[in-house]
């Protein structure tokens, strides 16, 4: 499926050539073939009769930078010193680490940093805890918690598994909201003591940003945090997403100049993603909402493939009762959201589908219909890919939700901080630039993280769940 | 007692100054007669027959702080504009961040540290749970933990005014040994809650730090984590202690001439630093040991004031069997090692001792005795406090320590690792170079890291708890 060569996939071929004219051609003509994309060349040393050079070039996936390899490897006067994966040499020691904002060069500093004059400071939060937030990390510190149970596409592979994509997480929460986030990953999947475990770690942090935990637990784990706890807990996988389809929706239907409410949707995926998607939905008055599993359209009264969660959806989605597969719930549908498994939809099913089809097929990295072979029946396609127009993803949503909670102090999130967010990154899309390919901003367009902030904040006060004087 | 003036206690004054010849001279009068200690002056502004200036002094207390800021209001012809707490403006916000290694400016940058390029390290992990130590902050991440049931000399204050202690011991991991270490303050004080927790955070962690825990909780939590993990865990107000007492105890007998193992030492304090300090003590060979808490004298059949751990120093040490309080265990003995309570030691007590005694005064801020009562009986005296000679200070062990587990990736802490720690320290201050004020180094000597760093690893390797190939 993944055509493109990615940066994500990149290597750097260290090559001793022997020096005569042609052999740069040569090489790289060879990786082009092999549909490698070289992305830099640098000489690094001339010896007697060679020249040591380095190629870097994006592959496709891991048997892709193989090919290209032995390609080279069998060119006459070529000798591959060795190659190095660019993606696993960043990662070497990790890619985040603490940074000390004021020096500690003399007893001066210490005795201010630390003992005797932190005392005073101890005591100060002692007898009036919210100085907290004034005295420690807690006013700019998001805990991002897993448990490793639903990594990425990669499902459940442990704690320490997860370690880099958390690590990126926080990288992101750094470059793009100036959050200083930490990554802990769990080594238990009880709920139970998943959530003792974040509830005993949490004072020194301002929000929680859950992530990549499994459902059905994570809805529990999630609910029961936000009870107990007065820090904004966020589960990125349902709300992030859902938000940032809302806010796809949301212009969306600004191009089509259908009515929101009037939508008939169908959402293929009944996990984290899909049931927060299906609630924000009902929020903003969408009655007619299908959604579909593994096990076909869920229904009231269905016994197969059920949990809790599915019961919800039972009893709160489908008016109409249809039963059926997913196929059989798309006749008149205005939107397909598919955040569930590969080619699982099909052009004969789009073709079933009201005038001007919306389909957000979201599975990553493999979509549940092939971008391409959509788009002739589609009026307006989304992606969470990068490599194709309208990603949805929620790097929109949590960097500036996150900013936005801790600039005002919130105590939670409630809906209508969820649907401020969505507004605020449909609304930074100029209507005169809508279009059916830019339907949401761009994940590096700075004011994303400001207008979405801005926009929490003001939700959070209006709403009576902030905090912080102003 | 402290009666010089601190950085600890520091304050800007910016004040309004009637223009005027003699008038600086008159405030800095003022604040001298009062024991302040200018340490700078500043012109900020000159306004119409005005100056403004800001003093920065350094006080002894918050006290002393008021009496200063009093005694310059009443100055005729200045008035006080504002005070600013230095401790606390450093404090505003924390005062640790975390810092990205590698930018995410663009696309490319964000496949290789997220998705997609980040699936293949977590994958490479998932085959092969060691390489976290290569692909995560793992190889460089400590974990400091803390249930802020005994920060300083505070007390139980609680996990949010425990924050800023931890946020400074991080500084410290960072500054002198480049470790990243994170802090977490646990809201909850039960023993199995509080190991379960750390246990379960872990994962991403290459050692762990306790920090703070009230005794005797203190003792179990270490050692049932010791069992049940594979990462190295050390209670710093335990072993810290232990190894840097050990340390000056080594070339205190250098000076002396006397043999270690046949010293008669007596002990005041049985909590965290006194049991662990037995221990050590007991480890390098010296049997007698008589250790006293607020009831006296610990012996065996003992029944007031006792725990389990008090239970095993009952039959662990003591062999005399003496009975009595404090004062009776005084009687020949070579050196007295407080890990206790202000003023609780006597000159008189001090002279049963026998020739040449040593007196380690460590109770923090106020000692079990005034140095100044002590110096005349004594030939050689240490305390906690950097404002007399031989500061035993924990900063002389644990920043080297961790740097030397984390480069060995060793497994646990042994017996073996914490004298060679106490060896290494006490062998930076060359032998020509030792004197009765001289026994233990500077904590700002960057040698000391260094060794203890070089001198752990080794030891780590020598018993077979290294796990790094070298």
């Amino acid at each position: 499926m993944r055509t493109t060569p990615s940066p994500g996939y990149s290597i750097t071929l260290r090559l001793e050539i022997v020096n005569q004219v042609g052999m740069v051609g040569k090489i790289a003509t060879t990786i082009g073939n092999k549909g490698g994309d070289i992305i830099a060349l640098d000489i690094v040393r001339v010896n007697k009769g060679v020249i040591i050079r380095d190629f870097s070039v994006n592959a496709r996936d891991e048997i892709h930078e193989k090919e290209i390899v032995n390609a080279v490897k069998n060119i006459g006067g070529v000798r591959v010193i060795h190659v190095i994966d660019r993606t696993f040499s960043l990662h070497h020691g990790g890619k985040i680490e603490i940074h000390n904002k004021v020096p500690v060069k003399n007893r001066s500093d210490l005795a201010r940093v630390y003992t005797p004059g932190v005392a005073r400071v101890c005591m100060a939060i002692y007898h009036d805890r919210d100085k907290a937030y004034r005295y420690t990390i807690k006013r700019n510190s998001v805990l991002i918690a897993t448990d490793g149970s639903a990594v990425l596409g990669l499902g459940d592979i442990g704690a320490e598994a997860a370690m880099p994509v958390m690590e990126g997480k926080a990288m992101i929460f750094k470059e793009f909201a100036n959050i200083d986030a930490f990554p802990i990953c769990l080594s238990t999947k009880d709920t139970d003591e998943i959530i003792k475990t974040i509830k005993y770690i949490s004072p020194a942090f301002g929000g929680i940003n859950l992530e990549d935990i499994s459902s059905p637990r994570c809805f529990e784990i999630e609910d029961r945090l936000k009870q107990e706890l007065d820090t904004p807990v966020f589960h990125d996988d349902q709300h992030g997403t859902a938000v940032v389809i809302l806010a796809a929706l949301i212009n969306s239907v600004k191009i089509l100049g259908k009515e929101l409410k009037r939508l008939k949707v169908v959402i293929s995926g009944a996990g984290a993603a899909g049931t927060a998607c299906c609630k924000i939905l009902k929020e903003v008055g969408i009655k007619h909402i299908v959604v579909c599993d593994r096990a076909g359209i869920i229904y009231s009264g269905r016994k197969k493939n059920m949990n809790p969660v599915k019961q919800w959806l039972s009893q709160n989605t489908n008016p109409e009762m249809i039963k059926g597969n997913l196929s059989d719930s798309m006749t008149g549908a205005d939107i397909f959201i598919g955040v569930s498994a590969p080619n699982i939809l099909t052009v004969n099913d789009i073709k079933k589908m009201a005038s001007d089809p919306i389909v957000f097929t979201l599975a990553n990295p493999e979509p549940e219909i092939p971008p391409e072979d959509a788009y002739p029946y589609v009026r307006i396609l989304a992606t969470g890919r990068s490599d194709y127009p309208n990603q949805i993803n929620n790097m929109l949503c949590f960097p500036g939700l996150f900013r936005g909670l801790l600039d005002s102090r919130a105590k939670t999130i409630n809906e209508e901080i969820k649907l401020s967010a969505a507004r605020a990154i449909a609304s930074i899309v100029d209507e005169k630039d809508l279009s059916e390919d830019y339907i949401v901003p761009s994940i590096f367009d700075r004011k994303v993280v400001i207008t979405v902030a801005a926009s929490v904040s003001d939700a959070a006060y209006r709403t009576g769940v902030a905090r912080r004087e102003r």
